[in-house]
């Protein structure tokens, strides 16, 4: 086997250990939580079949590959909850640790251009790490809804933390963040989300 | 919320299901036995960093999809194991009832596409399908190897029986199918793999 075959195997290898990092997501039907795996499989088929709703036209195979590897970097870096302000001061140096030892397992050019999707992802601001986004938090938002609201109750989350969060549903979807929006108030009235 | 993106949500959260469907296959440092998505997760993004070892030059974005839907099946139907000769028997049956009714929660254009996807899969004619099996047989070979064959070792499995299934990598890849028969190889050496 030849040295650019072995690498790319040690990474496929390697990258199994993110089903083991588990979130704060329940699963429907008040299953257990959710790991990362699970969650990216989740959101690359919902960016699929959602596409029509993107703000902007996206290169979709490269939308569906950002959601598959956005959360490779938790494999070292943990998971951040999303309401975790602690947590979220030092994600970033965390991460960035992360992005640069597992993608190393990579020959250069596939290294290259994996960090450089994954920074896309984070900078947000393309068409396609936007409408990304949107799926990033669409998806829990779907799942813990499900679960009427439990995951907010929880953690005592209150509906202007889940707004702020949104925003960047916004950017990615507009017609997505009507649905978010529709199931926050529908969360508040129902008292899952603190007002 | 019109009707078309109600159906499109329905579906969206009925998949979510596919992560209580459990494989054979453990994750790699002895872990918990693997679950749909997640292999359907890595076997998508095995796809596309390995793309070129694919027999035929593939449309890669297909190939994610077809990776990633390819076992929506199950939710009803169950994972039937490759080596399991009374469930195979049956398995036609039970995943095309199941593909009628988890499909039938789209749009009717989404249903016939997806479903069309799906068939193409099991098909295994077309370049993108062939590439697509050699993915679902080498990411349990590669888990499973990384657990010194213990898989194969509990459900005291053949070599042959193993070289008949990865017939399929063959087809979709002839570099990758020298990597599985390599690693059989092995297994047989160690006594993992029945001779």
């Amino acid at each position: 086997m030849d040295d650019r075959l072995k690498k790319q195997l040690e990474f496929v290898l390697e990258i199994d250990k993110e089903k083991n990092i588990f979130r704060q997501t329940h699963l429907s039907g008040h299953g257990r939580n959710e790991n990362d795996a699970e969650h990216a499989w989740h959101m690359a088929i919902m960016a699929y079949l959602l596409r029509e709703y993107a703000n902007q036209e996206v290169d979709i195979a490269r939308v569906m590959l950002m959601c598959l590897i956005h959360d490779i970097v938790e494999i070292d870096a943990g998971d951040t909850y999303a309401y975790d302000e602690a947590g979220l001061k030092t994600q970033k140096a965390r991460e960035e640790a992360a992005k640069e030892r597992i993608f190393s397992l990579l020959p250069t050019d596939q290294k290259e251009e994996l960090t450089a999707l994954f920074d896309e992802f984070e900078e947000n601001r393309t068409a396609e790490s936007r409408y990304a986004h949107a799926m990033d938090n669409l998806q829990p938002l779907l799942l813990n809804n499900s679960n009427g609201g439990s995951d907010w109750i929880e953690h005592d989350v209150s509906a202007d933390k889940v707004y702020g969060r949104q925003e960047k549903t916004r950017l990615g979807s507009e017609t997505l963040y009507e649905v978010t929006d529709q199931i926050i108030r529908e969360n508040i009235q129902k008292g899952s989300l603190r007002e």
